[in-house]
């Protein structure tokens, strides 16, 4: 007899017909007559009920049965007298292949913190929460190949070990093949790179960006989806020091064109999300219902995560530049009052208070602001004419913040050099890059989304080291 | 008017109309009334043929229009008189809005050698060569997502930087945030790596396997698509420091049912690149066609590259273990004939002349080799009850060697250590790895899939530099 999957049963199987199950038991609960015992194979977050009658059993296998065990039952798929399940099984034959011994096994009946579950993240899969949290990372990161395939962009690996620092964006990890202990030097004694592994120093990219452009320059359309590094001696809920990023770069696209591709991948991702893990997404909207329970009225979430989600799909993204954001900061009774941490004015970076201001209480949807000032920005974005501004956007999401970042890039030689020259990158070290300005260049634009944050998003964690499985960050890097 | 792409016209669109053209100028031939100008934009390995009379443009504008230089092109599409293409553009605007100096273009009309494309590897997406292996890589790419997610596989991004040498399958890439010329030092003078950002040494992956098999023990179905590392000093056509790796990993499976996945998955995956892009393969067969030319007739492809995806798709791979392999390299007339450089005798590593001699001469067809001596397999693979030989198959294919590896894994916690203390693995470093034995483990196998190394198979390119965008060798991490 073929496995079946849970997932399958439930919606494809009828009662009468005889399966194979195969999977981890969950809990386990009944009489001297008889055992229900609640099994799961990760193919949905729901349980199957398997039957058994304790006199088709021997004690020893029942007792075998405990929290965690991985079994493999035979037997008839029959309607279900208890709530909330269509089918259970009644079983014929029950073999426990891998025993958990309840004495030591870590994961038990009740519910465990997110935090203690972090200790154990090689187990942590197997619960409810992580069980639909990873399904739904799975089911977003197919859409993003599916969003892209659909529109004949083409995937490109772009490297993950680099001699450059695209952005000057952060600290980077250094990677090298030396003995650490006994480093070659020059005769002026200094570290001698050209004896390590590539020849040169190397590090861990922080984004795709810029190789991404060069293949633009050739297939019109191209993503990246690959892990990024940040150096950043961050310990907080937001930041990761691996994490994967989505960088779509299109040829002949300006901002409006590339604002317009971000919305639109969004709300295809998500509504793909909706659309193949609602029960996943139901119950972790639930999970933040109970958790709302222990907070005062006034900080519990006014939507839930599926309205939340809904609203994202079915609503036009607000757009406005920063100089108007900058003026309805200015204008807000929030401001008066004095109760931004941060000041405003034009030209400052806006903060995390700031942006949440404008998409969780004036616009009350996510809002794409356009045109930052030049100088808090990357040297690669296009200037605009008023000489002062660059086409940058962010997309700013409710809960989250900055879920997108990106600009139409400078395509002019000239303009770029001097941007470079400003912010002390070397010429010679971006040749590549220029040469794309130097031959066939053209308008382009592109952005990057960190898959993390999307991940978040959609399933409402509220810890960034809960959507990724085995995170990295300082001092932490088990698994 | 919105653009349309050049794959889209050539399937899509009827003559009669008005069009707008975006892309990059492969060449311009013609005389004095007229100009010929054929524009790519890397949605296919068709150019679009634009016609231009000299008495519509400006002399100027048609100076412009050289090799390289990106257009934008309105006109009506037209039914072609040339041969070899469908449409043809008559030019009504052209606009040439990257320009590229044919004095200093380093692409032009002739056709480069391979080596030189590497040497300009930013600009190699541009010839019909390159163009058509990143979008056969691309489809190949889609078809893996593709594959598992019609099969409820979980894809996992499992750590790029990690604590564990996952296999001790090679030498590692070292991964720090230390400042090298003043490491921290213990008190007896080592380095202290306590003080390194992730708190100890750490380095880049060799292999998701181990992690994604903590996930396959709750999801019971997952893969892993991502970048690995080897630190391995070989500066040769089949070796890259970095590249990615497809990994599955499912719960209640065995060697049989690991050979019959892996083999449904290398012909979905052909099978769907030759579906979607058989225009590039064809492209690509017909260079190795060119290729051939300069070589003895008897060593020439006796098949085309079609025909040789056509025979893996369309045939059952043989199956046969180690030990008949080794019978049949011992009775073979090779053998008697002491052609072979390396001696054959059971217990030894199959040599790339074995694997050869077994797939293109003897079964002439993929052949999946199974149950291999444990001393020459890794700690993690299903001891048989022989006790001499492991659950573990290799898959060869012609021309390429082994693309696929993977076993049965070890699923017996006193076996498992035992083979670890054997190989001077320590249980205190992998005691998460042994946490998925102790508690609710099961029969399970997973194999790993080079993805280079397929993407060479199907585009027929000999050297594996030449199917990642930029790829990583000793003493070369340029772009």
């Amino acid at each position: 007899m073929q496995r079946t999957k849970i997932k399958d049963l439930l919606t494809g199987a009828e009662a009468g017909n005889q399966v194979l199950l195969k999977g981890w038991v969950r809990t386990k609960r009944g009489n001297k007559f008889v055992n229900f015992i609640a099994v799961n194979d990760g193919s949905t977050i729901h349980n199957l009920q398997v039957v058994a009658e304790a006199d088709k059993f021997s004690e020893e296998t029942l007792k075998d049965v405990t929290t965690g065990a991985a079994v493999v039952v035979t037997g008839e798929l029959v309607a279900s007298q208890g709530k909330g399940q269509a089918f259970e099984i009644q079983a014929a034959n029950i073999e426990v292949v891998g025993k958990a011994d309840p004495e030591t096994y870590p994961l038990q009946k009740k519910a465990h913190s997110l935090e203690y579950l972090r200790e154990i993240a090689h187990l942590r899969f197997r619960t409810n929460t992580f069980g639909a949290v990873f399904r739904v990372r799975n089911t977003l990161a197919f859409a993003v190949h599916k969003f892209f395939n659909e529109r004949g962009f083409v995937y490109m690996h772009t490297p993950i070990i680099t001699a450059s620092d695209a952005e000057g964006a952060g600290e980077t990890f250094q990677v090298t093949n030396f003995d650490l202990d006994n480093m070659p030097r020059t005769e002026d004694g200094k570290i001698n790179f050209a004896e390590d592994f590539f020849g040169k120093a190397t590090n861990l990219t922080v984004s795709g960006q810029l190789e991404g452009e060069l293949a633009a320059m050739a297939f019109s359309d191209i993503y990246t989806f690959g892990p990024t590094f940040r150096a950043e001696n961050s310990n907080t809920a937001r930041h990761l020091a691996e994490f994967w990023m989505i960088e779509p770069e299109m040829a002949f696209h300006d901002l409006k064109m590339n604002a317009d591709l971000a919305e639109a991948f969004i709300k295809y991702i998500i509504r793909y999300a909706l659309e193949n893990n609602r029960d996943d997404i139901e119950f972790l909207g639930q999970r933040l219902v109970e958790e709302d329970k222990a907070k005062p009225q006034n900080e519990r979430q006014e939507m839930t995560l599926i309205e939340k989600l809904e609203l994202v799909v079915n609503n036009d993204f607000e757009r406005v530049t920063y100089t108007e954001a900058i003026e309805i900061l200015l204008n807000s009774s929030h401001y008066k009052k004095k109760k931004f941490q941060y000041d405003v004015s034009w030209g400052i970076d806006l903060q995390s208070e700031h942006e949440r201001y404008l998409v969780e209480k004036h616009f009350k949807k996510p809002v794409i602001v356009t045109d930052y000032p030049k100088d808090i920005k990357a040297f690669y974005m296009r200037l605009n004419d008023d000489g002062k501004t660059v086409a940058a956007m962010d997309i700013l999401a409710p809960g989250i913040g900055e879920i997108v970042g990106g600009s139409q890039r400078e395509e002019r030689l000239d303009l770029l050099v001097e941007r470079m020259k400003a912010v002390g990158i070397h010429e010679e070290d971006l040749w590549w890059y220029l040469d794309t300005r130097r031959f066939g260049g053209c308008p382009h634009a592109g952005f990057g989304l960190g898959f993390e944050r999307m991940v978040q998003f959609v399933t409402g964690m509220g810890n960034i080291r809960d959507v990724i499985p085995f995170p990295r960050t300082p001092k932490n890097a088990e698994f």
